[in-house]
């Protein structure tokens, strides 16, 4: 496995890989790699891809007064991580390499990155179309995996590469967990031991709407309060930002309740901020 | 040459020109083509490359009260020019195929692309940055001409290809002029005989410019009084817009004029916008 710096070289070795053949996979993270991560290298690596993980932790998606500075790095132990799960390349870059003082250019979604987390983190996915379109044209991946626990993210990164005809299939993998439920997150890191109980409210409210649903419940707007009373009751230490019924490709609010439909939210636990969705499918057992 | 109208089938035959080794040269039109898009055509088949001429002529870059309806057009014309000029691929796309109906994204340049001609066509250079990165990601050329005479495109461009780590070369390639010195557009088409000779001022005040400096004038204020001057004076039937003296890489406006300083002036003559500039090189016997 190879750590890469420098964009030239970056350039250069997809070249190479190109030239003889092989399909490159990428999955972009910021690093402090979990097992959602690597779920999705694996995903790349079992499709037969060289697979490039970039390692970035990205200052232009983060909001003046987020987490940024803090954001939790390991960048010793992502190398490890990604060696032992086959990846060929983790590419590093710093923020200047990435980032000229004088940069203008900005790569902006203005439908489906309005809502949900969009509504409070403005210009965060403007910052994450425009790294991901600047891996894109470093690396030149066939594909590149992305979390489905980000799935708001994950249908926007899908309109920019219809929208700007990237030649690169986008692969969304599914939430991976901790045994008790709770969505995998370098943020969990940021929990106390009372937060970490609190955050599984994010698991069990979404199982708890879908048994809603799988007993009848289709009224958006009635299965929205449930949620809400639900949290309220059992998890206090959860502070909604939103609760979001939509379709999974629009992220249009719908309704009703019906197939493709996206339950998504958000919350704040302490200081930290978590989300977590789930895909209703008829004929999955929970619609 | 082949006349390719489906992305996907622009995307295969690009990934087989690469896959035998050639370079790829891309030239953007919007067709109507003139000896000014040849120049860029022969620029790219100098280098030795399979020249793609894409003749679009893309809605999203024409302002709510432009020519976009009337913009003229003669695609069999086109065709034959760029046969006999080498060219292997003329793309022409639908609007339809290029723009879906829902389409959210857009590239965003936003600090070359304010003054100038961006103060007076708003929405303009996203529309360029956008179809240029679409037809980037579609043709995946390994350079990529444009001509000179849209100075602030092409410096925008430049600035898109940098920030966004596209891996094209950009060329810029000389204005290529009439006999009488008129700048070549497709939108001369436009001009009455009596426009036409009024239009011949866009040349004339950039020469007497030119003749200003040579003589000693460094003062950008006055030199831009003097050339609103000329132009009241000898051709009443133009009708100033702007005249900028930038630098030509950054395009802020300079108190004083140097080397790499950009004179470039748009105008209305009659209904027809026109524009035209010079840089001013030290040792090229203009500065």
């Amino acid at each position: 496995m190879k750590v890469v710096e420098s964009i030239g070289e970056m350039v250069a070795l997809s070249d190479a890989f190109r030239r003889e053949g092989s399909r490159i996979g990428l999955v972009p993270t910021m690093g402090y790699l979990h097992e959602g991560h690597l779920s999705l290298v694996r995903e790349s690596v079992a499709r037969g891809a060289v697979t490039v993980v970039s390692n970035f932790v990205n200052p232009v998606q983060f909001g003046a007064n987020e987490d940024f500075s803090t954001y939790p790095r390991d960048f010793e132990r992502d190398c490890r991580l990604c060696r032992e799960a086959g990846v060929a390349i983790v590419f590093s870059p710093s923020p200047e390499s990435m980032y000229a003082a004088d940069r203008s250019v900005l790569v902006e979604e203005r439908a489906l990155a309005n809502g949900l987390c969009g509504a409070s983190r403005p210009g965060h996915f403007a910052g994450v179309c425009t790294v991901v379109a600047k891996l894109f044209n470093i690396v030149r991946p066939d594909l590149a995996v992305f979390g489905q626990k980000d799935a708001q993210q994950l249908a926007v990164i899908r309109r920019m590469v219809r929208d700007l005809d990237f030649q690169v299939e986008i692969i969304g993998a599914p939430i991976v967990r901790e045994a008790d439920g709770l969505a995998m997150s370098s943020r969990n890191v940021y929990l106390s031991d009372a937060e970490r109980v609190q955050a599984l409210g994010l698991n069990r409210v979404l199982a708890f709407a879908a048994g809603q649903v799988r007993d009848g419940q289709r009224d958006a707007g009635r299965l929205r309060e449930a949620m809400a009373d639900f949290l309220a009751g059992g998890y206090p230490g959860v502070e909604v930002d939103y609760i979001a019924i939509v379709d999974g490709a629009t992220l249009l609010p719908q309704a009703a309740v019906t197939g493709g439909t996206l339950l998504a939210l958000a919350a704040r636990v302490g200081r930290t901020r978590l989300i977590d969705n789930l895909t209703l499918e008829p004929g999955t057992g929970n619609l």
